[in-house]
């Protein structure tokens, strides 16, 4: 995209910028502000959509909460592949910008809308946010925060909340894992796969085939039964160990994929398509010819469902809890997840912290592949000292970045991995 | 189909024919054989495609056992919508003609294939069978032979096992049924449907829409939460009591329904296409014409699927028994309802009883939707006595019959209804 394209960024004030007017605009200056100003807040602010230089922290007027909701102090975020399609623009309907991206938090209750109960000021939650997690503070409807287990951390928590609860349901409430069955997850390294495999492994003799990049391999090789590279053909590979398939394939790749993976599942199989990591593989490429791309995916006939007895299935968390409204199906599933994590069943991965300074950097390690389980941002961390390879801080806004290949086998890993 | 297509009906031999050459063919005075023939066994034979006109009763060689399958002395079949389809040669990749149609019977072991173990001469069984069932004595692989529950009959086995494993499956293994859920199901006066029905009743606050021709109402009321006459716009119907939509939808119905059925459906839920019953509405007409409607169903985009969080599932118990292998699964729900039957959870429902040589009035009858549960041919029955009205006995071979229309609300009920 062309910096023309975005003549208007910081401009335009819509009800969903009503909170930036202030502070938001161009001041480059301003991306650390002193967290004791009680009226103002830090936040990752996407002025526009484009690529990395799009984000930047700035000053925000500090919410307060509404009638129902929740003002959480926050202490860590989650980022997803999501939020790379977010920062492009290339998801269906995309709100206005300015906006804070970030839709998962964990932190403190600092206080609670009028007549609002359910939640005492001081308890450790973790919360689903409809954007606007990446701040200091934050405020949700109740129905989206939940107590945390008193041995998670806040980094753990906010690792947790999208990818358990996804990889949860899609196992266990879209399709139907029993024991026995096989699971085959592409990105088998990323949160969701790692939630996934740990998932699996709460059943017996499941077995769990995964793609990842080669450089993965042996930190995940223990999660998963079967690891192939992500750029082999995963479906001869699959059907060399399991001719007749699998039970459940989770397709987060999209379009092309889709074909291939119906054709993996043995009857009664159940394929998922509940994400779209191919939409951003090509950094600095126009989203919109992305966007062209995932409309034009394989359509399929119910007939042939019918005779092969096959299951095709879509899945979005954030639809089912933004659009559709199914905060009390997902709570139920919360409690469950927490249970396990109490029986130490399952643990969140966390790759790597991140301040809110370094989102960039975040983001360029999640579109390269870099990670190994959850891309955390700490936000009380400072930023750590710039590695000398490290070149996105120096992009300047409208610039268009390099294209950055996925699987470099010798991907170098930050610092501050845990 | 004219007369003429099917001039080389009763002079085809295949391999599917081997046991019908000394009896096959215009013997039209064979139609009652005494069943003391040791050699010779009295079966229903569809001797082409078409029209009711081409099955008739006639006597085969005895089929014996080969190694691991069990001979079964028959006494009831289950007659379903699928052996209309299958008449009218309907189907994905029909057999050849001539051949007895029939999937499902029940009724006393007799002889056991060489190296064959796992029953006992004089066991009363329920079976599946890949065609071959409307007969007196069939053969069929041990794998899809089950002992029957001591209190069950043999017309209620024969009634039993495609539609109650077909609903089971679909309820609890496709989809999820679980407390509270709601689900849609057509004909909920069929076999299916009652099936379902009462499957539904094991879980607590399931809430089942059925859709059924009126007259049926007052004998179905009771096991269906909400009833609408299927002429009427069900979708309108169900949205003014669940504005939301269903849980599960279950759709025999095919092609047309799908964007309805799918539209119907809340968030994570399950649509299933299951038959095919719009297939065979008109009886006289080509079925290549309706067999164009059939593969010019609606198809579905996965990331709709996705956006809107549903799941479209296809089912055919046949397929996956006869070609996909999947006995084990079969057997295991088939042990679950049997020990739902002897805690008296379920029951299967059965219209009527019809001799062998009825076969067509009782095809008709489903066809004209006039039962309400399952209709068994009861291999050891006499021809009731025919009624004034009918007249499908006197059809001449490779004539027309008339095009009769369902939804008979004056429905003249048979005298052998149970």
């Amino acid at each position: 995209m062309k910096p023309t394209d975005m003549a208007k960024e910081g401009t335009e004030t819509t009800e969903e910028t009503e909170h930036m007017i202030e502070t938001n605009g161009a001041k480059e200056t301003e991306t650390v502000v002193s967290a004791g100003d009680a009226k103002e807040m830090r936040a990752v602010i996407l002025s526009g959509f484009g690529g990395l230089n799009k984000l930047r922290v700035t000053k925000k007027a500090m919410p307060e909460p509404q009638e129902g909701e929740v003002k959480i102090r926050v202490k860590a975020c989650g980022l997803n592949f999501l939020d790379l399609m977010v920062r492009q623009g290339n998801i269906d309907s995309p709100p206005k910008t300015p906006l804070v991206p970030g839709f998962e938090c964990s932190g403190i209750v600092e206080a609670m809308g009028e007549n609002t109960k359910g939640f005492e000021i001081g308890d450790r939650v973790m919360a689903f946010v409809n954007y606007n997690a990446w701040a200091e503070v934050v405020c949700t409807p109740l129905d989206y925060v939940y107590n945390m287990p008193d041995d998670m951390t806040f980094p753990e928590a906010a690792a947790f909340s999208m990818n358990f609860v996804a990889a949860y349901m899609m196992l266990f409430e879209v399709a139907n894992l029993r024991e026995g069955m096989s699971v085959l997850v592409h990105s088998a390294g990323g949160g969701v796969g790692q939630a996934v495999a740990q998932l699996c492994s709460t059943i017996p003799s499941v077995t769990v085939f995964g793609t990842a990049s080669s450089f993965k391999h042996e930190a995940i090789k223990d999660s998963v039964t079967h690891l192939f590279d992500r750029n082999i053909d995963y479906v001869q590979e699959v059907k060399k160990i399991s001719p007749e398939g699998v039970d459940i394939v989770l397709d987060c790749l999209s379009g092309e994929n889709t074909g291939k993976g119906l054709g993996l599942l043995r009857p009664l199989g159940t394929y998922i398509l509940y994400g779209s990591s191919n939409m951003v593989t090509g950094e600095t490429k126009s989203f919109f010819s992305l966007a062209k791309s995932w409309w034009q995916v394989e359509k399929v006939n119910p007939i042939k469902l019918y005779e092969e007895n096959k299951v095709i299935a879509g899945f979005s968390l954030l639809n089912l809890l933004f659009k559709q409204g199914r905060c009390g199906q997902v709570k139920t599933v919360v409690e469950k997840l927490f249970s396990l994590y109490n029986q130490k069943k399952i643990k969140p991965v966390v790759d790597s912290l991140w301040a809110l300074e370094e989102v960039k950097e975040a983001m360029q390690r999640i579109h390269d592949r870099g990670n190994i389980g959850k891309l955390i941002l700490d936000v009380e961390k400072s930023p750590t000292p710039l590695m000398a390879s490290d070149s996105t801080e120096t992009s300047e806004a409208g610039e268009e970045e390099e294209e950055h290949e996925g699987d470099n086998d010798n991907k170098e890993r930050m610092p501050f991995i845990q």
